[in-house]
């Protein structure tokens, strides 16, 4: 995937946000900051989301275990939820939360199309989902 | 004051949180963007704040009713406090709360040097400060 069009992915998934009236905003540089940060940080009425985003044509898309901890660690800084959000070309975002990514023996998890058809929530009922009560 | 200017003092102040052990970002194209957006974002141990920067040589440095009402905003849809974040040249950060802001009769507020000295807190005391308890 090249970075324009992870950035275009992003753009989008932030006016989503927008439209269903959540603050949202990209986090510059998060691939390159020598800080680890999600992608997108969303937010309504004090519950918000700490969003990495993975865009491509087909496949796995893998993420490194460290990569995950960081988004889990960042997210629980600001009180936020950790999510991934996936959008396969030509279909819409699905959302998952770390613990649902799927592992290869390895130290990388991924995300396939089957995993987000069995295990992905939408963003409509990502936003009507309930925010998790106690320890994120 | 220049657009690269600003970035290096928004950086400066994102490496101070991330010194001090706290999770901090960067807004991409806050300046830019079609929705309301701060500089940074900072957040540890579920506490956090939405920061606007600010710097300059002397005098005052203006910032709408508009920018403030939306600072408010933002930070509340994610439970974080608002706060302006002043950088005079060869001195400290200084920060104050929306509330703190000097107004000139018309629409626009402004912060200036006295205002920071007198009112403003360093950027430690805004670390030891305690978390305002209730709606902000």
């Amino acid at each position: 995937m090249s970075k324009a069009k992870g950035s275009r992915t992003e753009r989008e998934l932030l006016h989503l946000f927008w439209e269903a009236g959540h603050f949202c905003l990209r986090v510059a540089g998060s691939g390159s900051m020598p800080f680890p940060c999600p992608d997108l940080l969303a937010g309504r009425g004090g519950r918000s989301f700490a969003i990495e985003c993975k865009s491509g044509k087909q496949g796995r898309r893998y993420i490194t275990e460290q990569q995950v901890n960081e988004l889990k660690e960042f997210a629980k800084g600001f009180g936020a939820e950790p999510w991934l959000a996936m959008r396969f070309d030509r279909e819409g975002w699905k959302f998952l939360k770390p613990e649902q990514l799927g592992r290869n023996g390895g130290k990388h998890f991924f995300i396939s199309k089957d995993l987000c058809q069995e295990q992905g929530i939408t963003f409509e009922q990502l936003l009507a989902s309930r925010k998790p009560s106690g320890k994120m």
